[in-house]
């Protein structure tokens, strides 16, 4: 981002999207910040109290719309900062509910997002424990505009990006795309919304069998693949490990109404936000074990290893096309398509 | 309000502005979250982390205009998360930052907001540990909104509001109403902006001190004072002891050109939202210390008594006027003015 010219630069949709150009706004955000900021680029901050490890994520929900199909914003708000959480290694414990709402807005969906919130939280074990409400005129936000931010608690060591090696194995835990499909369905009207649900789930338990079941040294990092899809998550970690990600165009975990509707649209499910995926680096001696795991659960039924991590040195994502061939994934400078959580 | 009759009932902009309608959203928020919600009714929450005691807060700014004269929406939200923690004993560590960008806002606008918020909390001594950026097409936000969550850690025993006593005097740290009229003044044009300043400040700095400096049992409660202004925190605190509190009008502390500015837009200056104000209730034997030592503090200057807790049983807010009357103070349904925090 260029910011020797403020001036001429506004802010644009893709700053908002998961891909390059977010990447590129974060690290602006944080260069000003400076000394301030001692966040890492995780999907939460590590806090140290008295020797005890926290984990702490923050996270605005804006989605559209508010309500859909098989879920609302609420729930999505609930997830969101209860799976940053879970996939550190943390068991979610507490979180803050800041609601911006619009004049305007009905009293109804109000209250329908705050009894999915409330059902969210019990299923993930969560308690609220601060909140804030501000109203802005008619035009100043769209409908409702939801903040959660999380603690947890370290039950294990932390699970870090930087602890993945080459050879480690990448395991989806469940369909990609869904979630996307299912909101731009609603939005466009494509009639597709009955038969693609949103993946929309709290990962936190699953995991939590997880963790008992494996040793610590199995599972190296984990990831919820969310805003930028699969395609941000490799990238990310492809550039933090200075190496190269293969995954299998054949192995993708994509439902079939999907597919159509992403061939429809012109989109690949590859860099589709979700909000029920996990993306785990595994050691390769344990993948069977985890793949077990995870489809005895019920949101990981689709679970399915999709790629490995190549030798470091060569930062790239390449997939391995059904043909045969080794197609390089480029980071887009910008996802395609906002407001999907 | 109305939950039976959701259809007809819709969010209004007084439903933000921190009197009546605010705090009936907030009871009917809590009761739909049930079990799921243990928050308490005072600035922070009180998190136990294996017998270790945090304080938790999260605020969210739409703040209109988001630069103004002497400050900006960035300096408010590390000041309102920061106050929050600070009023209840706490000293505030870390905090979250999450942005919710409208595209088009200029990046000089985003930096300026950056940059104060880096210098704040420098100024208060707090670490910005986790972040998250969402951006929202033309006229889906009002240009910035800001969400700030804080953490903080307890070197005293908490502040309660149940802890205040009939007799407690109440003191107030600084002027009122100099927020509200600063930006008030730049969004109408009215020409006071130079003359009435925001009193926008980091307060845990000055509270250190003063709870450095007084026994514990000193100092009962403390609030600072923002949406809904004084008669709101009176409001709160009247119906939380189930007492009346008596104020004096002659002894509030208004600017000259506030008060002149407010006479002149038919508002009160006890219903105004401030940004650097706190309300101290005090054990009577220690109001001078008290007065002293906020008095020797650049944000304390223009501290003063301003009236005291009466016997219990009389759940009421009354103003002893100029004349002598004693006039009952009605909670408003909603204050004047929505956005400025």
């Amino acid at each position: 981002m260029n910011i020797n010219d403020l001036s001429r630069s506004t802010i644009v949709l893709d700053h908002g999207t998961g891909a390059k150009l977010s990447r590129e706004l974060v690290e602006m955000i944080v260069s000003v910040l400076d000394d301030t900021y001692i966040g890492e680029m995780e999907d939460s901050a590590l806090l140290d109290v008295d020797g005890r490890r926290l984990a702490m994520t923050t996270d605005s929900f804006v989605v559209d719309p508010p309500l859909f199909g098989n879920g609302d914003i609420g729930k999505i708000a609930v997830c969101g900062t209860v799976n940053d959480l879970a996939v550190m290694g943390a068991t979610p414990k507490f979180l803050s509910l800041a609601l911006i709402l619009e004049t305007g807005l009905p009293l109804s969906t109000l209250v329908r997002v705050l009894e999915s919130i409330r059902d969210t939280a019990r299923e993930s074990n969560v308690k609220i424990v601060a909140g804030d409400t501000k109203v802005v005129g008619k035009g100043e936000a769209d409908r409702i505009f939801i903040n959660t931010t999380g603690i947890g608690f370290f039950g294990r060591a932390p699970l870090r990006m930087k602890q993945v090696r080459p050879g480690d194995r990448v395991i989806l835990s469940g369909w990609i795309g869904n979630h996307t499909i299912h909101l731009l369905s609603i939005r466009e009207g494509l009639g597709f919304e009955t038969r693609v649900l949103s993946d929309c789930a709290p990962l936190n338990r699953m995991l939590a069998v997880l963790f008992d079941a494996m040793p610590e040294s199995a599972l190296r990092s984990v990831r919820d693949v969310t805003r930028g899809g699969l395609s941000a998550v490799m990238h990310e970690y492809a550039s933090a490990l200075d190496s190269t990600i293969e995954i299998r165009e054949a192995d993708l975990p994509i439902q079939a109404e999907t597919a159509m509707a992403a061939d429809m649209l012109g989109v690949d499910p590859i860099n589709m936000a979700n909000e029920g995926c996990l993306c785990l680096f595994v050691a390769p001696e344990h993948v069977e074990q985890v793949l077990t795991v995870l489809r005895g659960h019920p949101y990981g039924r689709q679970a399915v290893e999709i790629g490995e991590v190549r030798d470091a040195g060569d930062r790239a994502v390449v997939m391995r096309t059904r043909n045969g061939e080794l197609r390089t994934i480029e980071e887009l400078a910008g996802a395609e398509l906002p407001r999907l959580c």
